[in-house]
């Protein structure tokens, strides 16, 4: 029989102290103190505390592009990488291939013949390394190539080219009962491979462009799901609140992009009733990682930016905000 | 400063008397005791004790169809109900409507005169209801008919239709780690609607059919989410496995339907590696409910059904095996 009021007594001291120790740890150590760090926190806050800005847990929805915002995408989009490797590893079974553009421009690392044939040659690239083979089969293609490739510049896996900071703040909104969804112009099967392992967020919380997919029963009862070379639904730009609505099916109040293929995303979120929180990765930073905005190629932010400043979106100076950029950083050196 | 021996010694009575407790409450109460309601609790015992039968807790992923599995489908499937009713609403400003079929017959309650002009009427319906109008206007009419509308024969909201027994399997399923899922050739947007509050899964969990749905911003800038009268997606028989990859991107361990529309879901689970669980709702009881199977137009149980018993899948025989069908049945007579 166990003494009871010490029971409770003891109780109370170990949740109260519990409680103190977590107010006083950061949630956002990577980010540097200051207004917009505090913009983050203090939405969480007055979103999960009684008051006028209370929102109830199941429309804490928070989601955030990926290519930009979560990973790096230069200098190509690490899913173009992914293609391009394929090629390289496919290549020896296709001799052919030795004297066609684009692949053997890509066979031979001479990116800049290989992309000379345009949107005709990439979408031939992609149909070769996306298409005709099984969901499960490509899955396999795309582990091999997160546990083998290695970013051109960084010598690192693509898939350690995450922000830290990004998985932090998404890490305390889950603590703070929100889920957190990608919603991503990237291809859907090809980020469900390692969302769960990079993000931790599972494969049903990833929104993003798909191909057609294709029913096979064969003669002997075998089940097949296979993959064709002919696009589905693009994720991006007008395509995110729509994604947005056909896949998880309630308005965000929290949004988190990086260019101007975020703009609706960020727009539709921005229009609900109650509170909203609406933040931009600008990449200013040549040295820790790049600098890029309005004349960019791959992650073009301008009009984004324009509404960002007018309206006082939340506009993380990756430079001056982030302590650190990748989750390497934060671990001693070997 | 507590009597740290005394607290530990109470929370362990604590912590081991509330395991006795939860060992001895049965888990699926309106689940009369024999081999179906042991093959899901054994299913669900060896998928979380570690053992030849153990799967980590991402992978246990759980499938159910809507109509005629959680909820009636009789004497019609209760979103076209729906659209019935909802035609009866908006008849006040459409007096044109009057002498239209099926749009007279539906006004005047002559569902068979109405149905007499086949697909097309029905797809006229569809549209009336359906489309032309933003997400949010729709989801207001789906939430004012589940609060007024009622069943022709059982008098209830069609929401208290549901089948108590698979709400309990589901909570169980949840309890142990299961992530449990809608996955219906209803409309995703009619059922997320009323998913969260009467099963408990949230929107992105529900897998349903769709139509195109447009992005559309007006020229103040205000931002609208168009549902258009075209088909999207049917996320029926083959259709099943493909919306199951594109929104869940894992495949089943555990799937549970009543028709053939469900035999592709339940192939494409059973066939995947490792402990599987496969069932089907037979609806034998005339009395409680409805029987049907082979020959019915609404919810045809055939193939699956020899399938099932070839293979020695689980088949519910409602009148056998459910002690009571609805939730209403749990509850004191008032």
């Amino acid at each position: 029989m166990p003494n009871w009021r010490s029971l409770m007594t003891g109780l109370f001291a170990v949740i109260f102290s519990a409680g103190a120790v977590m107010a006083e740890t950061d949630p956002l150590p990577s980010w540097k103190d200051g207004a917009i760090k505090k913009s983050i926190t203090d939405f969480v806050a007055h979103a999960t505390t009684e008051g006028p800005d209370f929102v109830p847990a199941p429309e804490r929805i928070a989601v955030f592009d990926n290519d930009g915002t979560l990973w790096m995408e230069q200098p190509f989009y690490f899913q173009l990488g992914f293609a391009f490797d394929r090629i390289k590893t496919l290549a020896p079974h296709h001799p052919e291939w030795k004297d066609r553009q684009p692949f053997k421009g890509l066979i031979e690392g001479d990116l800049k013949s290989a992309l000379a044939t345009g949107e005709k040659g990439l979408l031939e690239v992609l149909a070769t390394t996306h298409a005709g083979m099984t969901t499960d089969d490509f899955r396999r293609t795309v582990v091999d190539w997160t546990q083998s490739a290695h970013h051109p510049r960084f010598k690192r896996p693509y898939i350690e080219l995450v922000y830290q900071p990004m998985l932090e703040l998404m890490r305390h909104l889950r603590t703070n009962g929100f889920k957190t969804f990608i919603v991503s112009g990237g291809g859907v099967e090809f980020m469900r491979v390692f969302a769960e392992q990079v993000y931790d967020i599972p494969s049903e919380q990833v929104v993003g462009s798909s191909g057609v997919v294709k029913f096979q029963r064969a003669a002997n009862g075998s089940i097949k799901l296979i993959k064709e070379a002919k696009v589905e639904f693009i994720d991006d730009n007008d395509g995110k609140p729509v994604g947005i609505n056909r896949f998880i099916g309630r308005r965000p109040i929290f949004a988190f992009g990086n260019s101007d293929g975020d703009h609706a995303m960020l727009q539709y979120t921005a229009a609900g009733a109650g509170p909203r929180f609406l933040g931009l990765v600008h990449h200013t930073d040549a040295e820790r990682e790049y600098a890029y905005d309005r004349q960019s190629h791959i992650g073009k932010l301008d009009k984004a930016l324009d509404e960002a400043r007018e309206r006082g979106w939340t506009v993380v100076d990756m430079k001056r905000d982030w302590k650190v950029v990748f989750p390497h950083q934060t671990r001693p050196a070997n």
